[in-house]
């Protein structure tokens, strides 16, 4: 019954949806499989080494200063989070009708969640440009805030609500100091509360090369953050327990911590299975060893994506491509693919063979995603068909 | 990190939260264990096998006539489903403002779905009669519908959903083929949806005398139902996987199901846990001998807090309660109780160390909740302090 390797089935391989082929970490399994050898499946509650651990995790992971275990809130996933931070907006705002900014392409629940609750969405489109360097692999692009098309959306009254995502996904960026300071004040400037799903944070692949700035690590540099920040994250992505729905936001004000509460009510049960992984993934030194290994893994295995598109120069017959920071999401522009065949990238990929995550719902329909969190075999294997269907029609010539 | 037995602490004896204290089948366990033993915890989807199950569940269960595998939605739980449905009400009356409609007392839930939304509700008391005949204990009482306030209800133009439980959580009813009739009738008739959450259905404690009839059954009969009709059930309370956040909800109506479906897309995934478990409670013929066991204890149980209710003159130092035809739930309206003692009958009992739900989120104040579904001994344990809690301040004479 599994999402990834069932969906397309017929030896398709499969690398898609954000989950991975590898076992959790054993503190984590041993941690699941006492939750079902006890047999009793009620309700679970989270313990105070739990809220502590998960506290100190807020402050040493995500930088958030003197945290305390009141901010947290204990959520099934982060798509309903987004969601309650819709309606928690609107509430927030007396009622009015509060558009969500995002910045796209998104992973596609924060486009969603706006529709949901039937309220206005804007989208700013990030901008990809070359990579520069004599490292940078040819076709490579970074994706950049579009400052002053966030600004614009920002300014405008209606607009209440910025999604983020850091590292974001699907572009694999972790956003800078800089950057993340730019977007706070802009939030702050304009009354915007700054939703930052920081989910992949314990996947940045070269943390010396890329530091990271968690959204609420900025509440002490500037003055009026704190009222207006939520920071997401989850077990999930980092330990592989996306199907065990535990996840966590931290919101240091009060009211708006209230305003999420309410908003978010409607909310399925957080399962043992969840409280019982987190706690082992949150204070079991061999996850931090698992973690490391994991992250030499994917590196890795990124690395051998973009030999792979090098090789057969996927920039002619594709598009360009990310290098991702974090994650083991790496996001392809097929402009050029499109044109020559006249379907959509997924549509292309599938048929050769490799199912990849379709870029459409990303508000990004020439675009692709790949998910290199498998075994080794198992992503040659697939590279082998998505270098097929690039070669297999592409123009002999080429511009 | 279980909530029942830490919440309150202290050496309480929990008899709220509604799990049991039993473990599940032997095959629930099996299938939960494998999948905890996978030790990869992604995306799942149910696969053929267990849709297929679902679909004769809602047939031999629900008597839900020639029902198809695309009528079922899969929900993280029966929570996040009424919420869903107070939404999509609202959608499908044009984005007017929609009042809910629900029989207190009621499962909380129910209560908060309408505020969640930020939409009315509208309340309508049952109406507790005294048990007849020779067999009924002293001091019980029956719940029925007050039809006139019903109907009251149901016909104002704001009114676009009733939220109806049958077996009624908390008063223990099985409605009857004629109540059900007469419900769907009413609801038909002033264009109302009724969404009929049938969790308690396959704990019934005697089904001879109280014969089930699912709301889904009577779309034959009725015509307009079909178009109106949500019926949700889950695993959960029957084998006990609450934790494990799985449910499903059945709408014939396609167009019904697609709002429903849109206004639910911010729910949490369903767990590989669930999926398993709901298989193999489904499907496995040994989950069915235990249920039978499971219904001879607590029908055993039931009768145990019945007879130490009777045994203190309950109904003279606290006031009448349910004689449950269903579920481990037995409901206790302390009217008296609370007059002598001045404060909720929840605190009173606490303080004697048993803790019981509290009536007022319910929306009945002077009542409380006993859930019977533990173990004998400790059951007696709870019992014991139940009737000190009773006799210790009684009065010397009765009226």
């Amino acid at each position: 019954m599994s999402r990834k390797w069932d969906r397309f089935g017929d030896g398709r391989v499969p690398l898609w949806v954000a989950d991975m082929d590898f076992s959790a970490p054993g503190a984590v399994v041993d941690a699941v499989r006492a939750v079902a050898e006890s047999g009793v499946y009620g309700y679970g509650d989270p313990d105070e080494g739990l809220e502590e651990a998960v506290r100190k995790r807020w402050e040493t992971k995500h930088g958030v200063e003197r945290c305390e275990r009141s901010w947290t809130r204990w959520l099934p996933g982060l798509n309903p989070g987004l969601n309650h931070a819709v309606r928690a907006a609107g509430r927030a705002r007396g009622g009015r009708e509060t558009t969500t900014a995002v910045c796209t392409p998104i992973y596609p629940p924060f486009l969603y969640a706006s529709r949901n609750n039937q309220t206005p969405k804007v989208e700013v489109p990030l901008r990809a440009t070359p990579r520069e360097g004599e490292d940078a692999p040819k076709g490579s692009v970074r994706y950049e805030v579009d400052w002053e098309a966030l600004e614009a959306a920002l300014e405008r009254d209606d607009v209440g609500l910025l999604l983020w995502c850091n590292p974001h996904n699907p572009v694999g960026r972790v956003w800078t100091k800089e950057e993340m300071t730019r977007v706070a004040k802009l939030c702050v400037e304009h009354d915007v509360i700054l939703v930052s799903d920081e989910v992949w944070r314990e996947l940045i692949l070269d943390e010396e090369r890329t530091p990271f700035t968690g959204a609420a690590s900025l509440i002490g540099e500037i003055e009026g953050l704190r009222e207006r920040v939520i920071v997401m994250t989850s077990p999930s992505k980092t330990f592989n327990v996306a199907g065990c729905d535990v996840a966590i936001a931290c919101v240091p004000d009060k009211a708006l911590r209230l305003h999420f509460a309410r908003a978010g009510s409607d909310k399925a049960e957080i399962t043992p299975f969840g409280l019982a992984a987190c706690k082992a993934a949150y204070t079991d030194d061999s996850c931090e060893v698992w973690r490391q290994r994991l992250l030499a893994y994917l590196k890795s295995n990124r690395d051998r994506v973009i030999e792979s598109l090098v090789s057969v120069d996927a920039v002619d017959s594709m598009g360009t491509f990310t290098v991702p920071d974090a994650s083991y999401l790496l996001w392809l522009n097929c402009e050029r693919l499109v044109d020559r065949v006249e379907r959509s990238p997924f549509d292309h990929f599938l048929s050769h063979g490799v199912a990849l995550s379709d870029g459409a719902p990303f508000s990004a329909p020439l675009s692709a995603r790949v998910n290199y969190a498998t075994r080794r075999e198992i992503l040659d294997q697939g590279l082998a068909r998505l270098e097929k269907g690039l070669t297999a029609t592409a123009p002999t010539t080429t511009e």
